[in-house]
């Protein structure tokens, strides 16, 4: 029945093209590095605009704090990296934070970073997005006057790509990252020698702007809540960082060498590109404000609600290149690329997750098994409704949309810092070798520390942004915490109850007999080949049950039974009302009464059709009466299968769905198997 | 499956109670005419009023032909009746006009009648409840200020009670339908009275409009033709006759007699109050115009289109009993009530004859199951959608309605007389005795004539209304001939492909052995039932098969086979994508390569849940698995269900289900069972 509520989708999306088996070609650290780190390199596409925007409520005087909160961040990202690397020496099998903090910290922890982290999915989705339409809006103003039908529209389309199965490769990754990083280092580089060497005055579209401070004088208390704020907001550009932590299989050996050694280099890109860009919007003049239309003021008047504020990397690059220039535009379109990819990963991370937690048995079962489409359909197609109506309801707008984002990236750095301390801990109570010592005590300083910084960076985001959206975020990470718990509950209520005991019980003790039962209605092929079938199992008793709902049929069919000398006994059970079903359970029952220790096997004649509309012309009453079958014990139900010419079709398609590809192969890599105690290596 | 497409319509309508089965009790005469004529009864509501808004086209002046019309209407009454009267008679078993035509004319006109009534089924609900609406509006402005809303809530309403299953008791039919005629007569009685004994003059509330006629000084053909369509919305009156040719097998013995004579009063009752309402109508002045807004004029000036026109049974009322007065209140209500009875025996009358159509295999073969909930609810929901979707394109108004009404019960009362005619002179080929040859000619020639006027008011309606709304009527009759045509023929196909050869076949000589295997997975109880139930049934082969997806898990399960000694050989295939599907299907195909005359039996253990959401959570991997080794041939699949503790719920709810009794039962009478070959008594 999945086939009813998969026709609109298979409509819609077509169906998957055949294509070959990914993942098991690994990725060297040339693809690794923009395959893992879009989502964390273009969030340097928004950090900057975020912090000058928080400042600017002070009035543009505090701009000078941004070099402060520039460095702050670089110290953070750079906690982070330190502290990823050993994670990825620690846990090479691409858990990540939710298998770190399981491990260390107990299976509470561990889901509270899962719920983190699917929160932090799908705001990648809906920040990531917005924030690319912003930056392609720079480029192409009706994106901009458009701004929630085109994140929207843009959301659609990677869903829809993502539901097809679009062969993934790392030179889709490549390209656009490499042209991005590139051009944003042209860029810092361009400026710089014009700044520097040729003296050039560069001015931002809005270096004319003034700010009017929503908040004049800030000072103590007030001052410092402020820069928390814009520091909570720059953090931003750490978003992403942990990505490879959970893709250490993907990579070519030594794994977690060159893991590693790519979040370093990521790190450093991140780092040299965020402090280059601020660095040159305070050169350019950059005006940011959080509500432009009142407080940005041009010669003294507000610009109005009208007035679209650019991020400060469009203005940048329009101050250094020049407005309409080549540079400037190929820079905005690989901006809203790469961010539009860093989307992208969200859709492989999130089934991916998924499929580990469903190993753990917090999600169903089935999203555990690699390509299973219906499930990472639903898990894709729940994804991409929730972002959307994040970006729907935050009209676009990615400020206020960052505010939510943090929190969950926070939550998991600081739990999986936490349980890595707790990890060098207990390795350290066993190891003798004072070498590995001497590098344990030195990882788990690291650690520590990191577990310090993120911890006090989650308090100071929580305490600066929870009114501002942060609770959002936080609800939704309790609501998969809940509903995650309460499956798992379920589970293992579930397999208490079918345990099974160690000395044999009733379940094991064999039954006495079988009593065999046909369901005849006509003598057809589908009829006579179950009736073959059932004859070859040798049961204890064989009879063939026919429900009388026309006379005249049931005279033909005993007609027909004689006339072929079919020797199995055929009984006819009478039905005023024409029901198939209750006449059918009536008898199973009155057999088991009868003899309580016969099981009772049930063959069913069925067609298996080719289209979903000719399934509603078949087996409805088979599948009533299976389903009523069911609920009655000590019974077995036996579908034999008779393939219509029309199945073929079927056949095909099912064909075609098995061998479908999931996207997110390429950073999945090819080992498919969690061990379940950590390796230890570091 | 089905369930989870059940849940909203569960949360919506409750569950059904349990009811006692009906029909167990036949209809005496005195309920069987409210039960069956209700729809007949109400059209008089409406009827009299299309006739003067027609003729007020040529100005009021026409309305002095409205006698002349009533006649003809009558007389077309009188002929319907006494030609369902041979009807009843030699059709008893209540296939109505679809079992007459098929029988007599061919399955072609047989699927034309049911399409008629089909579509005639939707436009019952449709202008019975717009006319219902427009009566209570009279006496409640609210509701005609408000008439699609109004009219669908009503729709919704009897929706969700028919969905519920409302036990149906006569009496439910009888008060309303009884208050409504005795309401009617007595207001024919006291206006006669106070017109012709006391010479009161009684003034409708339109009595003082002025007419401006559309179309002045018509006549020849022009005149003739507003005349027949004048005569074609008088026809509205008969729609409902065939009911009782439908529900003979409910009524009493001798179950023709009665119909006949039910039909016989039911056509006395229509006729004179038909009358009744156009003389008193004609008397107090009622004025009523196709547009009323633009062509009644009070003093000289259109009344506008804020105008409402009041049906011609509540202004008749009003001028007899006084506006507000008691008795008026009583029969606006009365007349509402019966108009919403009569959408309600098309609630009852469409499934009914959806389980006549699936026994000739036009529909689903599951609506033919009495009592099958799911098949009613579904023929339910499409009912009140089509009328809805009427009601709202329409406005809600029902002259407009009326348009499409009639085409469908005149195609079907002109191929259901041609078929009598055609009956007749069958059986008097055959017939020697003098004595009931001359009955059937008599009822032949009545027959004849029946066919005869019926197939020309079929013309005049198809003439005076195409344009006016009857193709829609026409072109719903054909999509659904369509859709029946479509599934017979598949139905065709299919019994052709499966039909057993005379010789035996290679689907009748005996395969050579069984192999059976039992799908493992964990050593619980399921997995131990499910090895018990496969040993007692002697197969050739026995094997246990687990996918390993898991090598700590398959370790575990293959250590717990030894220590419980199980006697049965484990055979494990890897599954390097954690897939469980393929290599199961990989490996029966591969037996079956081996050994193509083998059977492969496959046992799978299941769950039993309660609740849809668990059902999400368990034997996903199995449905799919048994999916696709459906298209595998020479497999068996068999479920060995282990019922959970939870499963306790779903095996109430669906005891319950089964036990829900479908509403229409009182009017489809106990005997079920339709002859192959029509009685032949007159």
């Amino acid at each position: 029945m999945s086939k009813l509520t998969d026709v609109p989708k298979r409509i819609l999306i077509g169906r998957a093209l055949r294509s070959d088996r990914l993942g098991e070609t690994l990725l060297p650290k040339r693809i690794a590095l923009p395959v893992f780190a879009s989502d964390a390199l273009s969030s340097v596409a928004y950090a900057p605009g975020e912090v000058l925007l928080v400042l600017s409520v002070a009035g543009v005087s505090a701009y000078h704090f941004s070099p402060w909160i520039a460095l702050a961040v670089v110290v953070v990202m750079f906690t982070v990296v330190a502290s990823y690397r050993q994670n990825v020496h620690a846990y090479p099998s691409g858990g990540g934070d939710y298998e770190v903090a399981t491990t260390n910290l107990g299976p509470k922890s561990g889901l509270t970073v899962a719920s983190a982290l699917l929160v932090d999915y799908v705001l990648t989705v809906a920040v990531s997005i917005t924030s690319g339409i912003e930056n392609l809006g720079s480029a192409i103003p009706f994106v901009v006057e458009h701004k929630v039908p085109c994140a929207v529209a843009v959301i659609l389309l990677l869903t829809l790509m993502n539901l097809r199965g679009v062969k993934e490769s790392g030179s889709l990754f490549a390209i656009p990252t490499y042209v991005f990083v590139v051009g944003v280092f042209i860029m810092i580089a361009w400026g710089a020698y014009r700044a520097l060497v040729l003296g050039d005055t560069m001015r931002a579209p809005t270096a004319d702007f003034h700010i009017k401070a929503e908040q004049e004088g800030l000072a103590g208390f007030a001052l410092v809540f402020l820069l928390l704020r814009a520091f909570s907001s720059g953090c931003a550009a750490l978003t992403g960082v942990e990505a490879v932590s959970n893709g250490v299989p993907a990579f070519r050996k030594p794994k977690s060498k060159n893991a590693a050694t790519t979040l370093t280099m990521m790190g450093a890109l991140a780092i040299t590109m965020l402090v280059g860009i601020i660095a040159l919007a305070l050169v350019t003049d950059v005006r940011m404000a959080e509500n432009p239309g009142q407080d940005l003021l041009k010669g003294g008047v507000p610009v109005g609600p009208g007035y679209v504020q650019d991020p400060v990397i469009t203005q940048v690059a329009e101050a250094v290149f020049g407005n309409g220039s080549f540079l400037f535009i190929v820079l905005a379109a690989a901006t809203a690329l790469v961010l539009f990819l860093a989307a992208n990963t969200a859709y492989n991370g999130f089934p991916v997750l998924g499929s580990i937690l469903a190993q753990d048995r917090y999600l169903p079962r089935q999203l555990h098994t690699r390509g299973d489409r219906l499930a990472f359909s639903n898990g894709i197609v729940l994804l991409a409704g929730a972002a959307a109506l994040l970006v729907v309801i935050y009209g676009a707008d990615s400020t206020r949309l960052i505010q939510l984002y943090i929190v969950g990236v926070f939550v998991s750095f600081t739990l999986s810092q936490t349980g890595m301390v707790r990890h060098w801990n207990r390795h350290l109570r066993t190891e003798k070798d004072v070498d590995k010592r001497r590098h344990m005590i030195r990882s788990r300083a690291i650690n520590a520390f990191g577990a310090f910084l993120t911890g006090l960076v989650l308090v100071v985001v929580l305490v600066t942004k929870f009114t501002h959206g942060a609770w959002v975020a936080l609800l939704g990470m309790c609501i998969f915490f809940a509903t995650m718990t309460a499956i798992r509950k379920h589970y293992d209520r579930v397999a208490e109850e079918i345990a099974a005991d160690e000395t044999p019980s009733d379940e094991t003790i064999r039954p006495s007999r079988v009593h065999s039962i046909v369901l005849v209605s006509k003598l057809h092929r589908p009829t006579l080949r179950a009736l073959a079938y059932a004859k070859l199992i040798r049961s204890d008793r064989l009879e063939a049950l026919s429900i009388s709902v026309d006379p005249a049929e049931t005279k033909a069919l005993k007609d027909d039974w004689e006339r072929r000398g079919i020797d199995i006994p055929l009984k006819i059970l009478d039905s005023p009302y024409r029901e198939v079903t209750r006449p059918v359970i009536d008898y199973v029952k009155s057999l088991r009464r009868e003899s309580p220790r016969d099981v009772v096997s049930v063959y069913i004649p069925e067609y298996v059709v080719g289209h979903w509309y000719e399934h509603l012309l078949h087996n409805q009453s088979a599948l009533r009466l299976k389903g009523r079958l069911l609920f009655t014990p000590g019974v077995m139900v036996t579908s034999v299968p008779y393939q219509l010419e029309s199945s073929e079709a079927a056949k095909k398609r099912a064909r075609k769905r098995a061998e479908w590809n999931a996207p997110g192969a390429v950073r999945r890599g090819p080992v498919e198997r969690r061990p379940k105690e950590p390796s230890g290596k570091s």
